[in-house]
Parts: C-alpha cells; sequence; structure tokens
C-alpha cells in the first residue's frame, strides 16, 4: 500500500497529464464503498477505478458520485470463459451487453463519467457493446500476454472521432525482461505498443473516411 | 493490513474452533486470484472469503481449488435495489438463481466448498436459493442495522438437518454504543442475537418436525 501510494505520488508530480486509473474491481456495499472511494480518489488520488456491476448503481453511488472521476465497469472481461455469466441471455441480448446500456445510461451515467471494461480477446463483443455506448470510454485489457490483437480492437472499439478507447497492456510490459534491463525492455515494449496504436489509429480512421 | 493479520492471529490463537471469514468481496482475473488466494488464506489464514460471480468459475480457480476454504459467491445481496441485475430475467428464472445454481453445480462446487450470499432483505428469495441449493452454507447478511428479520431468515434458510445459515451482523454490533462500554455493549449485541438464532432454529425446526 505504501509502494502504490508513493507510486501514484510520484506519477501526479512528474507527469500530471496521466491519469492514473487503479484496476481494483471494486464492488461492494453503498457504505463499503464509500470508504473504497475516499481510498482510492482521496488518498492514492487516482483518477480513475474498475467496479463490479452486480449490486447494482445505488451501491455504486460513492464512484459514480465523483464527477471528476471516471468509473469502469467491467462488462466482457478479457479472461477465458468469461461467457460463463456474461453471455447469459437476458432479454433477447447477452448479460454484458445489457450492463453495458445500463452503465450508458442517464442514472449510471448520470454524471457522464462511466466507462466500460471490455476485453481485447473478443473484439466482435467490443464492437457490439460500442453500438450501444457510443460515447463511453472503454477500457480494453488483454492486448500482449492475453493474446488480444490491436487491429479489431480499434476498428471495432474507436468512436466517431477516433477516440475513446484506453489499451492496457500489462504483463507484456513489466514483464518484457526478467534481466538486468527490464526497465529499459519494459520502456521498449511500452513505446512499441504505443507506436502500434497510433499507426492502427491513423489507418482505421483512413478507411472509415474511405466509406 | 497489520491490524487485520494481528486480529486473525489473535483469533486462531483464543478461538480455533471460530472459522474467520473475509468479506473481501473479491473477483479478478485468474492470476490476480491467486495472489489474493495467498493473501486472503496464507498470510491472514481466513478460513473464507467472499467472491464476485461475474468472471466465471474458471478465473475463480484459485479460490475453488483450495478444498479446506470456503468461498462464498455473491448470489443475492442485501443491499437496497440490488433487484437492478440480480433479478434479471435468464433462461426463464432471475440471475441471482442462475448464479445460485452454477455455484451449487459440478463445476464450481468440484471440491463442495462452494457457499452462496444471500441477504436477509429479501427472505423469500432466500427460501428459492434454498430450494435450488439444498446442501450450501448460506452467508446472510442484513440482520440488525440493515433491517433484516430472524424468522423468515430461519424458516427460508434452515436446511434439511436445521444447519446451513451463516447469519452475520456486522452494525449492529460493532456500533452498539459508541461510549466508553463500547465492548460491553457489542458482547451483548452479539449474545442477544446468538440466543435469538438458536431460540428461533428450535421453533423452526419443531414446526418443521409437525407438518
Amino acid at each position: 500500500m505504501e509502494a502504490l501510494k508513493r507510486t501514484c505520488a510520484w506519477l501526479h508530480a512528474h507527469y500530471p497529464e496521466i491519469p492514473i486509473l487503479l484496476d481494483a474491481k471494486r464492488g461492494d456495499m453503498e457504505n463499503t464503498n464509500e470508504a473504497y472511494a475516499r481510498a482510492i480518489f482521496d488518498y492514492y488520488e487516482a483518477d480513475a477505478v474498475t467496479v463490479h456491476p452486480y449490486l447494482g448503481a445505488k451501491a455504486l453511488a460513492p464512484f459514480l458520485d465523483r464527477p471528476a472521476k471516471t468509473s469502469f465497469v467491467l462488462c466482457r472481461t478479457s479472461n477465458p470463459d468469461s461467457a460463463e455469466l456474461q453471455e447469459l441471455e437476458v432479454a433477447g441480448g447477452p448479460l454484458y451487453l445489457k450492463i453495458a446500456r445500463l452503465a450508458a445510461g442517464p442514472e449510471w451515467n448520470r454524471h457522464g463519467n462511466v466507462g466500460l471494461v471490455t476485453g481485447a480477446t473478443y473484439p466482435t463483443d467490443l464492437g457490439r457493446i460500442r453500438a450501444v455506448a457510443p460515447n463511453l470510454p472503454l477500457l480494453v485489457p488483454g492486448i500482449g500476454a492475453q493474446g488480444g490483437e490491436l487491429e479489431p480492437v480499434l476498428n471495432y472499439g474507436l468512436d466517431a472521432t477516433g477516440e475513446g478507447i484506453i489499451i492496457s497492456a500489462s504483463r507484456s510490459i513489466i514483464y518484457a525482461s526478467s534481466g538486468p534491463d527490464f526497465a529499459e525492455a519494459a520502456r521498449r515494449e511500452a513505446a512499441h505498443l504505443a507506436q502500434a496504436m497510433q499507426q492502427g489509429q491513423q489507418e482505421v480512421m483512413e478507411k472509415r473516411r474511405k466509406f
């Protein structure tokens, strides 16, 4: 906890333009979420968090009622077999799509600060989510160690302005090398991915302009 | 974290017969859950934990594959408006009941160590859960501060042997007094609830024997 606190403080001091997202997957009762929100947003001074939807919008109020902070709701997670619950059929569509609709709706997104977590490992589902939540930022893990591909993610996930997705890679960067060059290797891997993202984004937007 | 560690150690040393359940509501990817399971079961030496079902059984494997530990899956939570997602209709029944069925089934409960969280605030739902999961231990929060009543919980929740529910009260006990008598007041409140539980259990089982 101390290392995390120091890391967040260092990042804010040196790179104030980079938002800090704690992938904490919180999801408790309202009174407990109140304490979690204070810890994450006030103590660690994170800018965003990931949350479980299962207890509903009212329980999540302490996160959602922070207009200056973003809460990314778990929607279609990148792990294998995440379909078990997430693709259960509710009202003619999969559960994850119902959650995307709720999260984009006027109750959950009353402050315009809700996002969705949708894995790169299921790119066509990402497209279905983008269709029902055209303006929500999408947090997209699963590129790198989990095997998700960049091109379909950009193709399905970029919003009308060519923005709106945050691609996250963890293990492929922090474990890029286990030797003494680990820092340099991580930097190289991150720069490589950043460049690929930028190039892919341009290609997708060019293609869209043509059709 | 240090206070929690010391509390767990003290409880194990002085009351080894009392299981420790960390209501941590964990629910991450498999590799992260692996670290959470180590923290909860090995570092804190807790006997049980609460988990979110949304990522599915495979992601929860690090919890489920601890035969000597119990994982209570969030099913029908006690908070207001928990129906928003939990009562969504899937395959002819509410989502929470589908989760109860999965949790009781051969994949999730492969080691016979799965339980369900089902709030005292929705006692008839507790009865429906008991019907599809006749042998699972039910963790029942919501008695006390949240206004759940004991009698319907025992009536709907006790299994065929008159056991199988763990009733949890937190705020009504730990906040029983904010004066210098807080410890004595908490003890009194806990003893009072324990007695009411025991008496209610006897009454329910007597009634069952008659019909």
